[in-house]
C-alpha cells in the first residue's frame, strides 16, 4: 500500500558523534551533519571543525558544541575524545583528501569508529596503510559511497543478485559535471581549489572526484570488479593540474565462470549541460537496467522481448532491499540527503550491533575500507593507463 | 556555481518542540519529526503520541522521550507543558483532523505555537473557530501546507510576483493517486479507514485529503484566490463514504484591476498509475510554468516565442526565492522530506523572533489559519457545488 | 523482431484523388498530400485548390495536374469529373470549415467518396444535413481527424475492448496550444484569420478547432460517449470574435450496465508553452493509460499495483491494433504524417472494398460522418453551456 | 507562427527511379520507396527489386511497375534502362552491403545517379574502389545516412557551426539496441541472417550496422573527423561471427588551430532495454547540446551558466538551418520516415539542378562517397584495434 510510513528514529540509542573538517562554508560538512541527522541515531557532540582553532570554535557554538569539545586539530580530538567517559564514539571525517589517511588512523587506532568522505585517500599507498589500520583496528571504517543508500540503487543491485538480468554482459557508467568548465579555481572558489590541488585532491581530479563515485556504483549495481582498463584521461582548461575528462574502457573479472562483463566509464567537469550527470546502466543476457541520480526515485528494467518497466521507489515491483532503506511512500520523492542519511542509518545499526554484542542483520550494506581501496586503484589505474597512452592496466 | 553548501543548522538556539499524534503505525508523524530534525531547529521533548496512555508511552520511550513528558491525551499534556520552566514552546499535531480544532485551541490558548497538519479542520466551522482562536493567541499558528517549501514552488511564485508571466490567465491544478482505487478501507487499512470516515476526515474525501493540497499550492504561486467554483463531485468505489474523485472549474478573482483568471482542478485517489501526482500549470499572457511534485527539482518555465526552459534548483535561472530554501548544490536532488523540513524551519525562523523580539525577514513564507481556512472552504464548497449538481458556489 | 518491415505500398490499385482547396499557402492541404502518398494509394488527378482560378491553376501546375483538371470551384470539379471516364473515384476536402458541407454534398451526391477535413461543418444543423447527404449517398464519407491513426491510439483503444482496463471511470482529455495568446489574427496571418471569423470556422473557436480533436480522441479510445457536459468557455484574447480556451466537465453514457464515467476536457489556445499538448488519459477500475500526440510512440500503461509499462510503438506489448497501422520498427519514431497518413489508407481499404465488391477488413478504422456529427453537438453544447454559464446540456 | 504549413512537393519535376533490392520482406526496401514519395520528387518507374526474376516480378507488380522494367539483376537494369529514352535518371541501391561497390559502379558509369545505403561498402577497398568510380563519374552519389535528415540534427550542426558551442571538447555517441541479444540468426529471419554474416555485411556488425552511422551523425554535427581511435570491439553472442557491441574511444583531428576534441562511442545490439537507441552529445567550452533519435523533435541546449533550452523543431529557437528541411508546424512530430525523405529531396535539389544546368543551393546537403569511406574507414579501424587488443589506429 502506497501511503503507510514507518519510524526509524530511535533517539535513545542515539551515537556521540564527532566531525573532523566541515566547518562553515565547506559543502560537505552540513550534508553530513543532516545525514547523521535525519534517522535521529546520531548525536553531534566534538568537532575539529577547521585547522583554525578559532573558526573551529565559532563553527562548533553555531552547531550548538559544548565549547571544550570544539578541538583545533583531529589529533588533539582523539586523544581527548579517547580519555572521556562520554568520549566520541565515531568520528566524521569530511576534509579534503589527503587528511583522511592520518585523521581515520587516529581515530581508529583509539576504538573509535570512523565514518569518512571518499575517495578512501589521495593515493594508493596511503589507501593500503589505511587499509592495514582498519583491519587491525577494533572499530568500524565506513565510507561514504552516498549514492549506494538510493532505495533504487539497491533495487538495482537486488535485481542483480536475484538474477533477474541473467550473466551481465555490460556495466555502463557516467558522471558528467560542468562546474569546471571555466579554470574556476583561479577565482579562488574554495571548492575548486582544493580539489584541482594534487597535494589536497590527490591524483585524480575528476577520476577521482566523481569517476570514483562512478565505478563504485557501477561495481555495487552488477556486483562485478575491473580486472584491467585503458582511459583516456585528459585536462581541457588550460592551468588546470589535475584532469577534468576521463574515457575508460573497462574490463571485469569473470564471475561464478561466466563470459566476462565489460564496461565504459565517462566522468567530467567540463560536460556544459550537466549537473550532477551520475548515470549507471547494466546489461544481461535476460535484462537490463537504468538508474539516474538526478531522477533517483526511478529505475528502468526491461525484461528481454517485454515492455520497459518503471519501477518507483515505495512501489509496485521495488523489492525488500529497496523497502529497508526507504522512509516515505511512494511518489513523495526522496533525494540525495536521504540516500546520504542511509549511509549514516547503516552505519549506525553496525556500531550498535557491536556496541551490544547482537549479531548484525545481514541486509546492512555500507561501503568499506576495501571499497575505497578499489576506488582509489581505480583512479591509479586511470591516470596511469592515461600515461602510458591508453594501455591497459591491471586493477 | 554549483557546489558551494550553505549552514542551516543552528543547534543553540533550538526550540522545545511537543508532538500530538504520530505514535507508531501512523505515517505522517514519523514525516514531521524527520522534517523537525533536518535542519537542527526543533528538539522533540514530549508527546501524546496515541489516544491510549500506554501507546503514547512506548512510542515516547522509542522516541528518546522522558517517560513523564509522555502524555495519554492532548489536554493533559497541553495543562502540564504550560507550568513547566522548560514546556513545550511549540507543538506539531498530526492527528485525524478531526482533532485539530481541540488540539490546535488548547495549545494556543496556553501560547504554544502550533504547527498543524492539514486540512485546517474536518468541517467549516471549526475553521472558522479556529481562526478567532489563532487570531487572539499569544501564539504563532503553521499550517504544514508541505508543498510550499519546494524550492522550484517558490521560484515559481516568485515568477509570478516579479511579472515575468504577465497578466495570469489560467491556472490549471491535479493530483491524481491510486491507492484507493479498491476499498482499501474495508480491509482495515488504518490510513483509508480514517481518511474515508467522514466523522475523522471531515465532509471532504479527496476534495480534503488532496484537493485542499493543489488547491493551496495553484493559490500560492499564483497569489490568486478563488471567487467561485462549479465541481463534479464522485464516489466511485461502492460503499465509500466520501469523495474519491472531484472536477473542479474555477474563476479566481480578479486582482489588480486586471481580467480574472480561470482554473480546472481534478483531484482523485482512483486514478490508476498515478502515485502524488500533483502539477500545477499557470499561464500568463507573457509565459507559462509548469511544476510536478514527483520531480521536483525541476521547473518548466516558457516565455511566449521563446524556446522552452528548465529550470533546475540550485541552477541557473532560479532566483533568491528559491535559494533561500535550498539546501544543496543542483543536481544533488531534494525530496519531498527537505520540502516539509522547510515548513518547520520557516516556523522556527518565526518562532525565533517572537522569542527575541526581532523582526521577521519578510522572506519568511508558511501557510497560516487564514490559507487553512481557505482550504476548508474550498472543500465545503466542492461538496456543496456537487449536491447543487455542479453550480457555481461562491467562495 | 525489431527490424522486419512490411511493404504496405500497392501502386497498382492506386485511387484517383481530387483535392478541394489546400492552394499555395494552406497548411493544411499539403498534409493531406503527404498523407495521401505516403503509402502510395492514392494519385492526385485534379484540384479547385483556390477558390480564384488563376490561384488554382498555378497550385494545380505545381503539383503536376493536368491544366484542364485545375478547377475553379469545387462545383465544377464534382460535374466535370463525374463525367469523365477516367473521373476521380474520391476528392479531399481540405477547406475552412464553412465550405465543407457543400462541397461534400456536391461530391457525395455524384458517387465520388469524400475524405474531409474535421470539423465536420461549422454549424450543426449543417452536420445534420450532410450526415443525411452522406447517408443516402452511393459513397463513403471519410472525415480526417488524424490522430485517431496513431499506432499506440489505436493499442489505447484496444487495451479498452478487451477489457485490460476494466471498467472505465474517467477520460481526461487536454489540448493545450500557445499560437493565439496574442491577437495574431490582427496581423492577417491567414490561418489566424480564418480559424477566429465566426463566418469560417463556425460557433466553436477554440472548442471546434482542438477541443473536437481532444473530444474525439477521448471517445475513439474509451468506446464511450458523452451524455452531458458543463463548459466555462471564455475569449481572453480581447477582440477576438471566438472562444480560445475552455473548460468542460463531461458525464459520459453508461455502456454495457457498468457506472457511467466522468471526464475533463481542458482546450487552449492561449497556454504559453505548448504546441500542440495533446493527451488522453483513460482510467479504468483495473488499469489506466496515457498518450501524448507530442511523444505519439508511446504509451503509459499501469495496471493497479504492478509497474508502469511504457509500451512502445512496434515494441514488446503493443497488440494487434497497433500493429495493423506500423510501417517501421520500433525504435525509428513515426510521426504525425504517417497518423494521417493511415486515415487515408484506411480510406483506401474502404474504397477498394467497395470498387471490388469485396467485404471490408473489419478492423478497418476510421471516422465516420457519425463522429462528425457528434463533434460538432459537442462544440454546440459547449457554447449552449457557456451561455448558461456553464449549466449541464445534454449532447 | 506555429500553424504555417508549405508545399514541397513539385510533382511537375519528379525524378525517374529505379531500385535494386527492397522486394518483399525486405525493411529497408519500403522505407526508401515511402521516402522517395513523400515529397513528391520521384517516380519509381524500374527495379532489380530480387536476385530472383521471378520475385522481382512478383514485387514489381505489387508496386505497380511495367513487367518490362522488372530485371533479374541489376547489370540487366543498367544495361536496359540507359538505353530507354525515357530510362531512370537515379537508382536506389538497398541490398546486402557487399552488393553496393557492384550496383553502384553499373549505374554510376552509365551517368545515372546513386542514391545508395549505409555502410558505403562491406570493406575498405570496395570503399575506395568505389570513390574512385564515383569521382570519374557523370552521376552524383548519395548515401542515405538518414539521421543527417532530422531537422533538429541539422539546427544541432548550425549550432557549431555558428559558434554556439565555442570550441568543441567532447563528442559521446552511441546507439545501443537489442535485437541480437539472443542469437536470432539461427532462426534464420533474414535480416539478422545477413547483417551477422561476414560475407554479406563485411568486417563489422554492429560497428558497420549501427555503429557507423553513430560516428557519422557524431562527425556531421560536430563537423569533426577523427584522427585515431581505440577499440574494444566484442561479441557477446555464442557462435556470432561478427561484432555485437563496441567500445570505441576517439581522438579528433585538430580544426582551425583549436585544441583537439576527444569522443566515446558505443554501439550495442545486446542492450537489453533499447531499440534504437542512437543518441548524440556535444560539449563545446560555451555550450551542450544533446539529441536522440527516439525523440527527434527535440534538441537539448545548455550554454554554460544559463538555463537548460529544450528546443523543439519547428518552434522557437529553431534556426534556418532546420526551417529548410522541416514539413510541418511544431508539436505536430516528425519522424524517421520524414528524415529519411529529406535525404531524398535533397538529392532531388542536386539531380535537379544538374539537370537544369543551374547552381544548387549551398544549403543542400547530404552525404556523399567521401562520408562512405570515412564510415567504413571507421569500421574497418575499429576491427583493427579490436585485434591489436584496443590500440590506437590511425583513420
Amino acid at each position: 500500500m502506497a501511503i503507510e510510513g514507518k519510524t526509524t528514529d530511535k533517539a535513545n540509542t542515539r551515537i556521540r558523534l564527532g566531525m573532523v573538517g566541515g566547518g562553515s562554508g565547506a559543502f560537505i560538512g552540513g550534508v553530513h551533519r543532516m545525514a547523521a541527522r535525519l534517522d535521529n541515531r546520531f548525536d553531534l557532540v566534538a568537532g575539529a571543525l577547521s585547522s583554525t582553532p578559532e573558526k573551529s570554535l565559532a563553527s562548533g557554538r553555531e552547531l550548538g558544541l559544548a565549547p571544550e569539545r570544539c578541538y583545533g586539530s583531529f589529533e588533539e580530538m582523539a586523544e581527548k575524545e579517547a580519555l572521556r567517559e562520554d568520549g566520541i564514539e565515531a568520528v566524521a571525517i569530511v576534509t579534503p583528501n589527503h587528511v583522511h589517511y592520518p585523521a581515520a588512523k587516529a581515530f581508529l587506532e583509539r576504538g573509535i569508529h570512523v565514518i569518512c568522505d571518499k575517495p578512501l585517500t589521495s593515493n594508493l599507498e596511503d589507501a593500503k596503510k589505511l587499509k592495514d589500520v582498519a583491519d587491525k583496528a577494533d572499530a568500524l571504517f565506513i565510507l561514504t559511497h552516498n549514492y549506494t543508500g538510493y532505495p533504487m540503487v539497491r533495487h538495482a543491485r537486488e535485481l542483480v543478485e536475484t538474477g533477474a538480468l541473467g550473466n551481465i554482459r555490460l556495466v555502463q557508467m557516467e558522471y558528467p559535471q560542468d562546474w569546471l568548465a571555466e579554470p574556476l579555481e583561479q577565482t579562488g572558489a574554495k571548492q575548486a581549489v582544493w580539489r584541482t590541488d594534487p597535494a589536497q585532491s590527490g591524483v585524480g581530479g575528476s577520476t577521482g572526484d566523481i569517476g570514483t563515485h562512478a565505478y563504485n556504483l557501477g561495481c555495487f549495481i552488477s556486483g562485478l570488479e575491473a580486472d584491467e582498463l585503458a582511459a583516456d584521461v585528459h585536462t581541457f582548461v588550460e592551468g588546470r593540474r589535475l584532469d577534468d575528462n576521463a574515457h575508460v574502457m573497462l574490463r571485469f573479472k569473470p564471475k561464478d565462470g561466466k563470459q566476462p562483463a565489460k564496461g565504459l566509464l565517462w566522468c567530467s567537469q567540463v560536460a556544459v549541460g550537466h549537473e550532477n550527470g551520475l548515470k549507471v546502466r547494466v546489461y544481461g543476457d535476460k535484462a537490463g537496467i537504468e538508474w539516474t541520480q538526478a531522477d533517483p526515485n526511478y529505475l528502468w528494467f526491461t525484461k528481454l522481448g517485454e515492455p520497459k518497466q518503471l519501477i518507483t521507489r515505495g512501489g509496485a515491483g521495488a523489492g525488500a532491499a529497496a523497502a529497508r532503506v526507504t522512509r516515505i511512500p511512494s511518489g513523495h520523492p526522496e533525494g540525495y540527503l536521504e540516500a546520504f542519511a542511509t549511509i549514516y542509518t547503516e552505519a549506525a545499526h553496525a556500531i550498535e550491533a557491536r556496541r551490544t554484542g547482537s549479531e548484525l542483520d545481514k541486509a546492512v550494506t555500507y561501503p568499506t575500507v576495501d571499497d575505497g581501496v578499489k576506488g582509489v586503484a581505480f583512479v591509479t589505474a586511470c591516470i596511469e593507463s592515461g600515461k602510458k597512452n591508453g594501455g591497459w592496466v591491471k586493477l
